[in-house]
């Protein structure tokens, strides 16, 4: 079997082994404190041309997303968000469990807009019970999102704009930032997201790492004491070097961004094939993740060599199904299924 | 600097590096339901002699200790535990995060006794006013102890027959647990714990993994949709299998314990030559942890090549520290220091 | 001004008034531990025709809300409702804040079906990510619902039904179930409601009480120190007695029935002057409630005299308003309304 | 039987009800926007000499310490307090299921000092792993304590000008604050409260209300949204006038110090006549609570005739008790009860 259901079915970069395997018996202080994690959080500053953010480096992407959203409410704060945004529907509730509401919005492939933020946000203030209700006070975003889409720079500056405006704050979950910023249809930077964002992160889990997250924080009211929430959700690593080791790597001659840009590359030949073969899209993409509507007969016979993942049924006879590429994905793969789906689409 | 400070200043040990290589990129499942998983989780069900306890993987042991007792505790519910109890003062207060009162109990050297728990629990259901006070529900300890300390297998009998006499779960934490099997003073096994705890874990962070803990859980009230509380709490990694390939790594040819033994003989060689030059200690111990009380100007002198832990200040002129060993300690640094230590205390 | 915004404007129907004075400086003991409290609850008891149910008496609904569903739900479990449901709009998270999510499904009216509940749980178990998701776990259902609708005999023995099946809780808030019990439409019973749901309660806050909501528990997995969670939510009167007082007085010769027919009775006047001019309703009802949906221009007058809630807007030109009558409504002022709203008509 | 054990087993006096039946049908707003509300809480905001200062009105003592807590921490801070103090042992842990750990110092009498808070707070920070740790934030202190000892106005401005100094809140359970101001021995007015607290309350439950508990908050940190919180916990009474009715009789002609001054002058020939017995105290006191430790026999003996309070066995045949007065204990019981103190200790 071929696996193209998702980003993480393998472990990590040769570099990134490289770099752990080399520095496996030094010695460092524990929980963060240590050389790796200060380099490479330095370069991630550099990266982002600010040198005062606070950079965090977590083991995964709901741990990031419940310790950030922990750290910027009050009890009576919410998160407002689309609908398929992954605190909402993929992480079994971790956001409630620290006592906060989502706020879910109606999203648009995997998007909201300034619009809908600041007319959820009047309509709340306007309302005569307004205390009875959670007060939305962060706006989470990911980007790319759920399903592969990317928040363009027009709509970042406008989405940052209504929250700052609002007195909201902007959060950004990166968990596939690489695959965003290798695909030929992105306008944003890492620059960009620091001066956007008050609080984003750049995920490694999903983009040549073994597991990690960069917590990048702008806004100093949400980094204070961040360390204490970091340890307090079980987030904090007595080895924290290992992930300031595996993102040093990732951040080293722009590492993070070309290996993403080799999983665009072989999903843009996947979509050039689904293309010729006339085949419909949940929602059009340009990243790593492709949502093609496939009658489940073709599925069916895709399934015996080829694991994906079901998204969504379309209608009766047709299902759409997710296909994942990442900076593991062997280009002869990707030409076995390019390969597969003209046949298939042929017989059918 | 030579660190003996703690126990998890390096990587992993070579083997469990060799695994992580080896299997770097086969393609598995994400989210530890590979089959690297569940290959360790039978070799741990074999060493505990009993099919029917499931095993689960974890990042770290805080996230372990939040993650087993939210799971375990209805929301009037709480935990005792020694006053050094881990969960009481170096969690940051992340078992209350979960919304569960900590409740300490004087410890002996780190340890609390069948008769402390008993006693707290009977007082507590004789209180009139006991629906005004947290009820007891759970016995937190840790062995070895946050002092080195280990539970005898007697004592754990005791606490066990407590515990199910009154309707309490006793819970072990093991992040040492093999640097406690490994003591000469040891009479307990992994079969034992099996039966007398309704959950433990078995640590890897602190023993030969890059992190890692295997929770065992022995009742099933425990264990009831435990996978779904381990996604809530941010610790289910999507590499899952990380956790399964070291753990199997460990579990092989008694990996685990043999590496711990190497510690503890280091340990033992230390503390020979603390006996040798008659030097007092906080808390005996037998395991890979060293409390050893000395005068300031010993630990002044000893400081400029030795990193090692406060611990406490004892009286005006002398401190209790902590020297660790680990898997990973070298012989001829354990020398060194040995020799420092008769050379500065001849000078004294 | 005359308020028809809400049914708690005034203080207690003066037969409750009366008790709270005659037992004023009598001594009891604290905590709801007297014998107005057993009293009461062994009358309600006998209305729900069942000696094995539990009563407790809380405060208010919100409370009675979070304490019910906080003990009735393990960490990572969810309560399903409908959107419009109390708990997941105006409790300002109050569910939340305990750590559980409020999964809501699209009302009929405020109200959800047996279907729905199915086809819900049905998916979740079937996804093969389930334990990314939030377990649901309990129903939440209000009857008379936010908008005034009840559910029929046979709707509840259906969603009790389901609920059995699939293994999930039923709860019903009844902050209003006196007025559903005096609806001219209602089939249900309260022996029906102790055994259709595992927990129900009967509110007395908008039926008569100065504040109070009778918490019956059928199921002992729920009631199982039931008092520890009402005292750690502070919801642990230390007068809880004041508590018992009250429903014993709604409790006897009919009271809390007899008083919300009198609202009703009123409503429904309303409803034959509404009917009458032909003005349509958001959602028809039969209880207190009523939802006409009128011009703003008439709005705008009736707003000079009366005091009424605004529901929502329908068109440029129309919105749609609540009345609500109560025990304490007079019947002049209602007549005064019904004359207002022909005479306005007439203008129109 | 004769009732010493608490200040609650009545209901409410005579002045309280009376307002309360006046007001009955008087119609008002909910959640606490009416006329008598503000009215209460404009003579609080005279009586402590600020104008600006929130006045919010809660049911109950546990509801105001958790949502006074939970208002003010961040989710790694916790509460010091008393060991004695009554969030640490008689809330069933209602603070920690808001995620924050009680922070418990021994106690002198039921009370802190300000050397203690700060050398807890600066031996936190001193700490290398101090992350690890539960960082202090909140003081939380009782006066009269739950032991009946009051705080002089000597030691509250040393502990204000030491959370100053430190950055920590002060904040004052006054659940029975009108026998503190009623004592011979206090030098503390309600202006000196609001000075030098962040936040206070007058409890109404033990001295003349129904139930209700006044918070004072002098720091807008705190008090910043408080109304959103007041409902998330459940403590917004939809009936809130029955809490600004109340307060505002009692905050009227001075009639809450008055009768809190009944119950001190019965409490004092209490005192009097153990005094003359030469009966030993638990702890020495000066408001409505007494804690004599006498002889089991003894206590065998009133048992027969009078309800007080367990509070610890001191020696194998003595134990502390408690008596309680209340505004609503009559003259004739003290006298009775001094003449079979008197009886008994002669017999003895």
């Amino acid at each position: 079997m071929i696996y193209f259901n998702n980003d993480y079915s393998e472990g990590c970069h040769e570099k990134v082994l490289e770099a752990l395997t080399r520095t496996n018996l030094v010695q460092t202080p524990g929980y963060g404190e240590d050389e790796y994690c200060a380099r490479a959080a330095e370069k991630i500053r550099k990266l982002c041309g600010r040198e005062d953010v606070a950079v965090h480096f977590l083991v995964g992407g709901t741990q990031a997303n419940l310790t950030v959203i922990d750290a910027a409410l009050r009890p009576h704060q919410g998160a407002l968000c689309a609908v398929t945004g992954h605190i909402n529907g993929h992480e079994t509730g971790a956001v409630e469990a620290t006592g906060h509401k989502v706020l879910p919005l109606p999203g648009k492939s995997g998007k909201i807009s300034a619009e809908q933020v600041r007319s959820y946000v009047l309509a709340h203030r306007a309302d005569s019970s307004f205390e009875h209700m959670v007060q939305p006070k962060l706006v989470y975003i990911s980007s790319p999102s759920e399903l592969g889409t990317l928040y363009s720079l027009a709509e970042l500056e406008e989405l940052s704009q209504a929250c700052r405006e609002l007195g909201l704050y902007l959060f950004l979950d990166g968990a596939r930032l690489g695959y965003g910023l290798a695909s030929g249809e992105n306008d944003v930077t890492l620059q960009d997201l620091a001066r956007l964002c008050d609080v984003f992160y750049i995920g490694g889990t999903k983009v040549g790492a073994l597991f990690g997250e960069a917590v990048v924080i702008s806004n100093p009211a949400i980094g204070e004491d961040f360390r204490y929430l970091i340890k307090q959700h079980g987030g904090m690593l007595a080895k924290g070097r290992l992930l300031g080791v595996q993102f040093d790597a990732l951040m080293t001659d722009n590492l993070y961004v070309t290996i993403a840009a080799h999983a665009v590359a072989l999903a843009d030949r996947i979509r050039e094939t689904l293309d010729e073969l006339e085949i419909p899209y949940l929602v059009p993409g340009s990243t790593n993740q492709i949502f093609p509507i496939l009658p489940d007969s073709v599925l069916e016979e895709l399934a015996k060599e080829y694991v994906f993942c079901e998204q969504e049924r379309v209608d009766d006879t047709h299902r759409a199904v997710r296909f994942c590429t990442s900076w593991a994905t062997r280009e002869e793969n990707v030409d076995r299924l390019c390969q597969s789906l003209r046949e298939i689409a042929k017989i059918r």
